[in-house]
């Protein structure tokens, strides 16, 4: 018996907009809803406003910018933990919204989100392992095995990792932790930091790009030692504005491995690829959150 | 019912020896069997002597030197890939004892193996999160994430990251493939070859080891931000017989995440610890392997 995806209200939480979907997949969208967000309990009022009206759905999926808790064992599971967004620091969102809705729910960060819907049903579709990068403000990475979150502790911050430099290259980086980590590179405020001008002003050719796309080109070399990915798929404003930049990432990444993974899939331009979803990667990944979290919950009661 | 563990064949396949245990956990050993590594054919031939003399078990599980394919789509699967090592190369492993003995078979990394059987029976003991580091002759990670192994396209390989440096710290590294990778700067060959003399007469404060505890915090660091590991085991030869590095490859790493994971966890002693298997963490984890193989097989048929 082949049986409907189960219909999850979906909601991806980002720190400018909240978009709720209401759905099933891409081609069985039922609503959707979009607000910008302020501050918590106006924001998360409006939320359950939407849901209410939605009357009953089967899952809810979050998809949320971090950090998060994600972890089921800890007193804070379910909350934005620290971020500096104002008022939302120590904010519970799953664990409020589960209670309201009793219904199985999802909860992780948007870039895993993103990375599960590309993985469904964009640039990686069928692929079970995957890794999804962001570079916009800031660098995000959200990385699936198995067609699951690779997480443990708390999730992925790979755009924390201090990557190797460019002969010469000893710019400090705008990260107040790390200084020179990757996001302090290569975010967007790093690259128009560095160029002196607006990232939509710098020409293809400028001599910035040469240490972002290496450092890029670190970060992808990082992910294919985790052993998981099959296909790293790069969005976010950077690397949606400037398709020059792929090519470039995936030659870094080749030279810096130097022929020490010699699996094929590694060498070829279509590991490192633009996202398919565009805008709908976030909602559709709270999306498949949400599914997760109903196929979970199914198991469970299989297994007696 | 509490039924009884499987009984499992494990094999530790390593470049200088093979052990063969026969055991349902590390109270409950039958059998324990060790020989030289040699050539393929006769060291398999061994290991099928030593198995069909035990006759009867649930499961096999083999934790192998690498590189090895792991990619059960892939037609390589089970082999020792492209190793070093004379006459390995394109070996045959899983496949072949698979097929002989027709139980269900578990094959992954030593390295995977020693942080499966650390997380259940050793130093991690209960956390279904946590990296195994082997620093010797190689540097090699396992990394569990909810008690399986992170895998995908292939098996971890964070030995070769290349990391942040010590400012003014160029010393070229003796890795063939990366020079000043991680492993071309602190595995035991590279340690010694700087401080041009043997590893085991050099003394805690010699100044080698202040650029090694650098970089092995750096692949703490890197570990960290995987958001995976509840702990991080640091064994092999290097770590055993220099207790002095636990503090310092600690401190190098809380002091490079510079406070930006904020979870208590982290900044623990008890976050970085050598393991407390020994010599039986690489036998124990085959036995994992091979329960985890044997316990994938029971789930597939009570699906039904």
């Amino acid at each position: 018996m082949v049986s409907l995806p189960p219909l999850v209200a979906g909601i991806e939480l980002g720190g400018t907009k909240i978009v709720c979907l209401l759905a099933r997949g891409p081609d069985a969208i039922e609503d959707r809803v979009q607000f910008p967000t302020t501050r918590p309990d106006e924001t998360l009022a409006l939320i359950e406003r939407t849901l209410d009206g939605w009357g009953r759905f089967d899952a809810l999926g979050i998809g949320s910018f971090g950090p998060i808790s994600i972890d089921r064992g800890a007193a804070d599971y379910g909350h934005i933990t620290k971020t500096p967004k104002p008022h939302w620091a120590g904010t519970d969102v799953a664990k409020r919204l589960a209670a309201r809705y009793a219904v199985p729910t999802g909860f992780h960060t948007d870039v895993v989100g993103a990375a599960l819907a590309e993985a469904r049903w964009g640039a990686a579709r069928g692929l079970p392992d995957v890794a999804y990068v962001t570079v916009g403000t800031g660098i995000g990475v959200g990385l699936i095995a198995g067609g699951l979150p690779v997480d443990g502790l708390t999730h992925s911050e790979f755009g924390h990792i201090r990557p190797d430099r460019l002969p010469g290259d000893d710019w400090l980086g705008l990260c107040p932790f790390h200084g020179s980590c990757l996001e302090g590179l290569a975010a967007g405020p790093a690259i128009g930091a560095r160029a002196g001008r607006k990232g939509e002003e710098i020409a293809a050719d400028d001599p910035v790009w040469e240490p972002v796309a290496h450092v890029l080109g670190q970060l992808c070399h990082t992910l294919v030692l985790t052993g998981v990915p099959r296909r790293i798929v790069m969005g976010g404003g950077v690397m949606v504005g400037n398709d020059h930049l792929f090519a470039r990432v995936r030659a870094a990444m080749v030279r810096s491995l130097a022929g020490y993974i010699a699996l094929p899939e590694v060498a070829e331009p279509a590991f490192v690829v633009p996202p398919a979803l565009g805008g709908n990667a976030g909602p559709l990944g709270a999306i498949v959150l949400g599914a997760q979290a109903w196929e979970q919950h199914q198991q469970s009661f299989t297994a007696f």
